[in-house]
């Protein structure tokens, strides 16, 4: 089984306590295959612009990502430029270029048409639900957006919500389109909108999966070292949804087990700027620290 | 085995998005006992004044709390206004009357300095360290501040933290104390100043305990209501120090285990005003939603 999923692919401008660094490697469908490519091959539908360095495009293919639907169209490929304080949580945009990114068509091989396991990574919900009415038989598909959208199209990302299964958010994102501070509250409301599970990304805090059949909450891997948070979210929805779809199950226990197999995937990728360091993760890496996680969270 | 609490008894005036209540029973003491109740009886060391409604007294004594060492004296009970905005984490403190505290000096019996598991509840360090000379051999002591003495009081605190075993702090008094803004680090560095162990209070984000030998993390339980989160803190450390009084071990199951009865005790506490839930709290209410936390957070 294999995964697919819609998103970007950018150059990102990034600065934290630790360092600057130009124009590396991001965007939200990379790092979401950094860590799906661990359980499963990825087909990555995304566009690069002609500025787009042949040396990333060479580095995901030695990563195992399907790059059959990557365009690759005139124009500059879609750049942000963000900057994170002391505390690390917030994620300041000093400058985003759309470039390529605003003529954008997703377009699926028929072979990907028939994918089952799919990731609408944050990008114009316009695109995403036009990725959807091309695919035949979704069995599992989770929805990530941001503030910029729930603002500005609200109504199509309404109606796309009827359609996901799961909606992955994180926490500023869950208050402002629920209407809801509290979070198991915000979650429940989410839920009414469509999505049968809702996956709240809590950061430093944490993640909260919430369903009709039961809640989940477990704290983030208590890592000391915090580089660049850059991806955190999109890394976890990759070793979230990498997992099902290794799995082909949906049960109790493995929706578990993937938030948890999300959480741990994430807690690597923060270690370094960009995909540095989950460019080189391995399955062990993540049990690893799976095993040790359990000693820091089971009682 | 019993447990012997330093702190304060309040007469509170909170708002809340679901009221304001007049003049409660509150206090770092108060909602310690009635958690910690619930393992072991609760010497209780503190000062009220004149105004003290006799209805307190008698609803203490009902609760099984030992007021041997509780003074009655002459002028006002201390008396704390706060207010919470819509999102119940941040305490807004609006007026405090110290009264009877300015002129407080402890006093134990012969009995009481006999006790081995100490809690000293927020309140002036140098009544915390004067309560602690007077201790013959003690076996447990765990020290909780705040801001304001952190900031007036710090060299007497930082004498005091050399002779504690826990430390048990918030998030913002963790960060101010320790100088770090990440909690991993913090903590850390926490326990380069004395004690061995130290519990960081995350509210709504959970628990996290720091030791040599491991770290402990747990998310809140789940909760949907939060009225009041007053004593909210002062709840855990009532349930967890009750736990390991009762125990009289503190392996690392044990350890485990008292900060998951602290975290529930504590998630019942903002369920209502004051002590309004937790004066009604059972053992058996503890152990049923420690069966639900489970299946919450265990993988």
């Amino acid at each position: 089984m294999s995964t697919l999923v819609l998103g970007t692919v950018a150059l990102d401008t990034v600065k934290t306590p630790f360092g600057l660094r130009k124009q590396i490697l991001g965007g939200s469908a990379v790092h979401f295959a950094m860590s799906a490519r661990l359980f499963v091959p990825v087909n990555l539908v995304a566009i690069v612009g002609k500025d787009f360095p042949q040396q990333y495009i060479d580095f995901l293919n030695r990563k195992g990502v399907i790059l059959t639907s990557l365009i690759r169209a005139e124009g500059k490929t879609f750049k942000w430029q963000g900057e994170y304080k002391e505390d690390m949580e917030v994620a300041y945009t000093l400058n985003t270029e759309l470039g390529v990114l605003t003529g954008f068509r997703p377009c699926l091989t028929e072979q990907q048409k028939k994918m089952e396991y799919i990731f609408l990574a944050n990008i114009d919900p316009e695109l995403q639900q036009h990725l959807l009415n091309h695919l035949y038989s979704p069995r599992m598909v989770a929805l990530d957006s941001m503030n910029y959208w729930i603002e500005h199209k609200r109504k199509v990302l309404m109606r796309l919500l009827r359609d996901v299964d799961i909606y992955v958010a994180n926490e500023e994102e869950a208050r402002a389109l629920s209407g809801e501070l509290h979070l198991v509250k915000a979650a429940k409301r989410l839920r009414s909108l469509g999505p049968k599970m809702i996956l709240i990304k809590r950061g430093q805090h944490g993640v909260l999966f919430y369903s009709d059949n039961f809640i989940f909450s477990i704290p983030a891997y208590p890592t000391e070292k915090i580089v660049d948070p850059t991806g955190a979210g999109d890394t976890f929805a990759g070793g979230f949804m990498g997992y099902l779809a290794s799995k082909r199950r949906m049960d109790k226990i493995d929706l578990k087990r993937a938030v948890v197999y999300g959480a741990i995937a994430a807690s690597f990728n923060v270690e370094d700027f960009g995909v540095n360091r989950t460019a080189k993760l391995t399955l062990k890496d993540l049990n690893d620290r799976l095993f040790k996680f359990k000693e820091c969270v089971l009682f």
